[in-house]
This record gives structure tokens, sequence and C-alpha cells, in this order.
């Protein structure tokens, strides 16, 4: 299993804000767009995640933000599964721009099935832990 | 049936963008809340309407910017339906900061049922013409 | 002063997402306008703030999500400031529909001047202890 | 000049509504985005063009929505500029996902200053005719 995914994002005039920077918010957006992506380098789509009845909702984001992201920049969002076990997933995410780390968090997810009930991952997304 | 509805919206400083300026994609947003404003005041809720099957998708809106909005301010996004007949809506639509028009605009909205596919506006979502 | 101020929101359609709930971005946009008309509520406006060059940034987030809201639910955003000292604010944050806590979170902004510098909160946005 | 480009968008989960589809205003950003590259193609960057005081700022969309785009679909974001002289630059867009066509617009764009006051567009960024 790769842990860890670096995504490329080009920031769009549509995020930022009337300071000049890309607002806060969408940090918590590109983390998302980081998740699929590991999840694709791993061989699988959320979209198929779906399909087979189960739905991964954020239950916890912490954010720190260090230095501002402007309109055009390239932004590097590194995704890292730390564990997967249970329902829950957690990662940590950091945003760079080069070698600027601009921002840094972490997330928990809960695996739900239709209904909102938890359910427990299944078994191909669950972490193999080193032996 | 009140074919006009006014509504205030109160700019969020997430709306804006690096030229100051309320990002112009979000009038289309306060154009589906007008809609939403204005179907209540006619008495009828749109989570209603989806919840008996019915979705109004937009097909078609046509936007003039004519002055800017800014953070904090307090817009009347004015909506009025022109027709509701077969399974189309028109609406038009009119953003004012006091007696400035900022913004006005125009959409058509489709009825489709979950899968889709076109279906005929329910007889209290037409539009009774004036006899 | 004002500590703590309650915000009605009406959850628009485009804040939600394909699962049907409101998607977990849009609440650090309520927590700023949160933010916003609790100064307001003070006798301040942010507009204000900026307009005399102090601009608060977001230096950290945390939020936990506890149940999901939908389109059209009409939120109680309760924010509190708990300590604005030096040149940083700490405010929590409850999002209620009803007597429902749907989440929690936690915010710093600091205060930096245009060019993104640290600058002392001015005297009037110090929260004063209590004596 | 290359007066035509073709973007590629992944669909972002936060982009998709409680319909399951792209929430339509999004299609505003995708245009914007398209304007981007499209300069981009020429050699140009938008934030150099801010950067000689010269603000593009939309003042009229047309879109018409014709199937819905979903989540993890990737679209081809096709701009073309028509016209680009005086203060005024007009582009028409399609979205695709592979041979359909889910959406088409045209817009007109103004050229400002940092004041708002209309602006003849550089030289360079004139559509030079063919001869």
């Amino acid at each position: 299993m790769i842990p860890t995914h670096d995504l490329q994002i080009r920031v769009r005039y549509q995020e930022t804000d009337a300071m000049g920077r890309v607002h806060h918010a969408n940090y918590i957006t590109y983390f998302e767009m980081g998740r699929t992506e590991l999840l694709r380098a791993n061989g699988y789509s959320y979209r198929q995640v779906e399909g087979e009845g189960y739905y991964l909702v954020v239950a916890q984001v912490d954010i720190k933000y260090l230095l501002p992201a402007f309109y055009d920049d390239v932004l590097t969002m590194r995704t890292t599964v730390m564990s997967a076990r249970g329902a829950r997933i957690e990662h940590v995410y950091e945003v760079y721009r080069g070698l600027e780390l601009l921002a840094s968090g972490r997330s928990l997810v809960a695996c739900v099935d239709k209904q909102g009930r938890v359910r427990r991952l299944p078994s191909w997304l669950q972490k193999r832990e080193p032996r």
C-alpha cells in the first residue's frame, strides 16, 4: 500500500478572497482532493467505494495555516494515511509551494452506510501494518 | 400566486475574490436562493418538492454584471417567476444594493424525475395565468 | 463586551454535496460569518477593522462533525470569543439545529497589517477581563 | 495567437450537490479556469496582467446546461477567444466529458484599471485579425 501521495493543485481565482490570499476554507477541499488521489494511487476510486455502499464522512479536521497561498500558485498537496482500522481512517496533510510549508493538518474520516450507520471499513481499505 | 420576492443577502467574506469584489459565480447561487425563497413565499418548500419526486434542474442562465458588490454589503435579491408551464419555469432576477442595480439575469429550470427524465410540473407549481 | 452571539443560517442548496449533506468545508465559512456577526453585536464591523489597517487571518481551526446538516435547515451558529490579547483572538463555535449539536470547533485568528506582519490588536478589540 | 485551449478538470466532491451532480454555479468557475489557461497557452499569465494594472472583470455570462457531470468525471473545458478589441474580450466555452457536450456558454469580460474605470486592452492582449 502506498501511504503518501503528492497532488499538484493550481490555485483558482475563485479560491482567493479580498485579502488577496486563498480563502482558508479551500484547504479543507484540497485535503479531500488529496484523499481521493491517494486512494486512486492505490488502485481504488472513491466513486467505486460509494458504489459498494461505503461512505466516508469527515468526523474531525485540524488545520494550521503558516503562510498564505496566492492565485495561480502551484501547490503540492501531500496526503498520508496514518491508520485505517475498524471504521476510521486517519490522514495527515501538508500543503507546500515549492519547499515552503503553507499549511498542515490532520483528519479522521468515519465509514458509514447509506443510512449513516457506522460500518466497518472493507478489508481492502484497511491499512496493512508492517510486520 | 406571489410572482416576486425580495431576499436580503449579507455578503460573506468567503464570497469575495482577490479584486476585493464578490466573485461573479456567487450570483448564480444567489439566484438559486431567490428561487427557494420565492417558492416559500408561495407556501411551498423546495425540499418538499424533491420529497415528492420533482427535481428542478437549471437548463440555462444568462447574467449581466453592472456594478461590483463588496464584503458585508446587504444585497436585495429580487426574483420573479415569468412563466411556469409544461416542464419549464422561467425566472428573472435583479440584484440591488439599495437603489443601485448590480446585476440582472434570467434562467430556465426544467422539471425532471429522480432519473433525470423530463417531468411535467405539478399543477400547484404551474403559474396561474391572469384571466 | 458581548462574548457570545447566535446567528441563524439557512442552508443553501449549493452547500450540499452528493451525500445529500452540507459539505464539511462550509462550516469553516459559517464560523467566519459567526465572527463577523459577533463583532457587529459589539458595535464594530470587520470592514471598518480592515479599513483601519488591521487584518484578521486564520492561523488555526479545529472542528468536530457530530451530525449532518441538510438543505434548507435553519442552523444556529453560536460563536464565543475566549480571549483576545496581543495579536491573537481565540473563538469557540457550536453549530446547532434546534437542540441538536451538529458540529463544534475552535480557531485562532492572528492580527496582521496589510503586508502580513504581526500587529498588536487595537485596544478596542482586546477582550476586557472581568475584574 | 492560439485561439482555443482544452483544459482537463477532475470534478471535486465539494463541487457536487444533493442531486448528485456538479452544482451549476461551478461551470462559471470552470470557464474562468479556461480563460486563465488559454492566456497561459499564449505565453501570458493573468497574474502578470493584474501586475501591470489591467483587471479583467466579467460583464456577461450566458450558459446552457445539457447533461449533468458527476464526481470524479474528467471534463474537457474548451475555451475559445472570439474577439478582443477595445476594452472587451468575448469567449465561447464548451464543456465535454469524452465526446458528450455537457454545457456551452459565452462571456464578455471588460478591461478596467485598479479603480474600476474602463481601460483599453494592452496591445498584446488584442486578438490579431487574420489578414
